[in-house]
């Protein structure tokens, strides 16, 4: 066991606002056929409150009637704002004051490196509980002139809550990330920083908009995925049968289906939800897990697979035993 | 020890352009003594190249002849772009691909943040070196209708390698934090993320603008900085001679001056560079540890009190055997 911890609560916050793709359709003038087949998602949820409240709701529930935490690590994918990071915000709506917070940011994959720090920092029995959030808006920043992306993205919040376990058999089992440049024009959102800062003449609206090229980002982490997710399961004499569920992050229908049908996982071992949330950003691996707690699919000593690709490019798996 | 540690490598970057106090009174309408008086900063860099170019020479100077790291962590407080983080862009600059990176985020304090993951994670043996590169263009956002905040800001970059030492008294000795969401108004670029996006038609320029009611800041973290320094001595049962070099964030000449003023350190034993270089935002701290190597005024074995304050509002501080 890499990192000892236990999962004692977890909650989400989808928004009550639906969009269907029949409403979506009109706005980016592509028919509802053409965004099912190409990004899976039937619906997604369009929030009107911001990321720290919807990141509090979540926090919310992930902390139940326990203490407040050691530590909040907020691990979303867009910022409420470029300064303070977004943890603050979070603790303030959660009305506390003087705990430690900061932000972990690898965009669709904060929730994973947020884990794997955060098992460390447990383990190290620095920190008795964490508190991670991932809460994305990536509707505020769709592109309706290109009709994949801005079907694919959804709003939504999860957060969970960890301490340490007594028990050498539950907490991060592994973990493994890599982050490819070359792949970092595949996934972006220019603006927002120095690079093509908001008051620049050069800077477009387009620039502070979502653009990814989604069968660029398939083709370009298909094999990387796949190559980790072997390595990983080899290195810890795991096979494909042993994982009770295989979270991925929900990048599109037809990323999540590529785990069963290339990866060589059977389809019901996959959490599959993008259909009816979309492309959540950082919060869709946190959210699809938080829905598997709630569903009952899965309880103490389950062992769960995570992966996903995020832009970066970066690419991550993380295995846990609940 | 919390986690055993030694820091191999130290590079910094401050750009070759430097705008006096005396060139910058123009643009804000006050006279140089005013600047000086009231911010401590004569003269500042601007960089003429972006963040990932400005923090790969930072860390080119950190990594020297040695490995690869195994894991880039970008500690900045400001990012190139919304997507994908920065710590991607910094690989990019530097050559590498696949090398797992991501971003951690706390404003001005982001490399202590960092140096605490960092020192988990490297205690953990999961990562044999960790490079973490802090690299701010303040310049960029400099709101000149406020004065005081458009004087502080200056660019740099700074890097640091780190690698697991065997020596038990080599390391992170300790290290505390505390986020006070009170404060969070004191320090700001309200845009660039969900709350006042770019495209919105109510953002105004001055949203992406850096804010910073100083005397605020100041007033409201005094103490808290004061207790939790007394708090960390006191509970390693260390003295404040026992510290041979003091590194706060360069916040402001008076910020800096406090720690020798209200904090009973000796002048000599506090790092003051902010005349020189301005705040740097994330990289101020980093900076000042790479120079105080570089001028051999610290060494191994010495120990090494940082402390600052950030937006959020943020304190922390860290002592660490060299």
């Amino acid at each position: 066991m890499r990192y000892q911890f236990k999962i004692t609560g977890s909650g989400y916050y989808l928004p009550p606002t639906i969009e269907t793709s029949l409403e979506l359709s009109q706005k980016i003038n592509k028919d509802i056929k053409w965004i099912i087949s190409s990004t899976g998602v039937e619906e997604r949820r369009i929030s009107e409150i911001d990321v720290d409240q919807m990141g509090a709701i979540a926090a919310k529930g992930a902390i139940g009637g326990k203490p407040p935490p050691d530590l909040i690590i907020n691990a979303s994918g867009v910022p409420k704002q470029t300064i303070p990071d977004t943890s603050v915000f979070i603790q303030k709506e959660l009305g506390y004051e003087g705990i430690p917070s900061f932000s972990v940011h690898s965009t669709c994959l904060s929730f994973l490196t947020a884990l794997n720090v955060a098992g460390s920092l447990i383990h190290s029995k620095i920190y008795k509980n964490i508190l991670i959030v991932s809460s994305d808006r990536g509707t505020r920043g769709r592109n309706f002139d290109e009709p994949e992306s801005a079907s694919l993205l959804g709003d939504a919040a999860a957060a969970i809550y960890l301490e340490f376990s007594e028990d050498n058999h539950q907490g991060l089992i592994d973990f493994d990330m890599s982050s490819w440049p070359g792949g970092a024009e595949l996934t972006q959102v220019k603006g927002g920083g120095t690079n093509l800062h908001p008051q620049d003449s050069i800077t477009k609206n387009e620039d502070n908009l979502f653009s990814m090229n989604g069968p660029k980002v398939f083709k370009y982490s298909l094999r990387k995925v796949y190559n980790m997710i072997s390595e990983i399961l080899d290195r810890n004499d795991i096979s494909k049968s042993d994982i009770d569920l295989l979270i991925p992050h929900q990048a599109s229908g037809r990323g999540v289906d590529a785990y069963s049908k290339y990866g060589g996982f059977e389809k019901e071992q996959v959490m599959n939800i993008i259909s009816k949330t979309g492309n959540c950003v950082a919060a869709s691996i946190p959210l699809a897990l938080a829905m598997a707690f709630e569903d009952k699919r899965i309880k103490k000593g389950d062992l769960i697979f995570f992966a996903g690709t995020g832009a970066g490019l970066s690419i991550a798996s993380a295995v846990v035993r609940l």
